[in-house]
């Protein structure tokens, strides 16, 4: 199945579930670089609140759409990494450099407008 | 895998992709009305947008979530119906009778806004 990304406003928001495989990651890439080009939207909110686990591949193909997004020109705010993933990812070497975050997916919209200032 | 809910302020939002089987849709009810009554949401937006195409067990369980998430007392939008889907429910006689709708995410949050003043 594909993962859901929701238009808000000038926002994507997108839910990532734990039960997320390699295949549903690599499509929501694609899914969420295309929803960019197709919506003209200026910032992405990525909320991991239901992710309690991340494997390697998984905090690659997120560290890539952070840097994708980007280029596109639209801004990236990670919410909700719990403490395990926080570990995980430090352990895994992925540092994320650059990317937004914030405690839940309020904060991170609240951070988008602040930022973006629409 | 799981449709993803978000929690926005008061609000849950979903948004439903077109390959939702059977499964899914029952374990989307349930987690539904449990999201509800853990994060004590008023309303919810189930956005359509992405659905082509719907069956009747799918309209059943969709008529079901917005009568069950009522009696919890969670008031329910449904935004983004498209002309095949509002002609397929109609055929199917699923007449969503009480039923807020709107046409997008945007004006389906903002309904609730007016509605619960929160």
């Amino acid at each position: 199945m594909r993962i859901p990304i929701l238009k808000l406003h000038n926002y994507l928001l997108i839910s990532i579930q734990e039960e997320m495989d390699d295949k549903t990651a690599v499509q929501f890439q694609e899914d969420l670089l295309n929803k960019i080009h197709t919506t003209g939207a200026s910032g992405v909110v990525i909320d991991l609140t239901s992710v309690e686990m991340i494997d390697s591949f998984i905090a690659k193909v997120l560290s890539d759409v952070v840097a994708m997004s980007d280029l596109m020109g639209a801004r990236v705010v990670l919410t909700g990494i719990q403490p395990s993933v926080a570990i995980t990812l430090n352990d895994l070497g992925v540092h994320l450099q650059h990317v937004q975050t914030a405690l839940d997916l309020e904060r991170g919209l609240k951070k988008l407008h602040q930022e973006l200032g629409d």
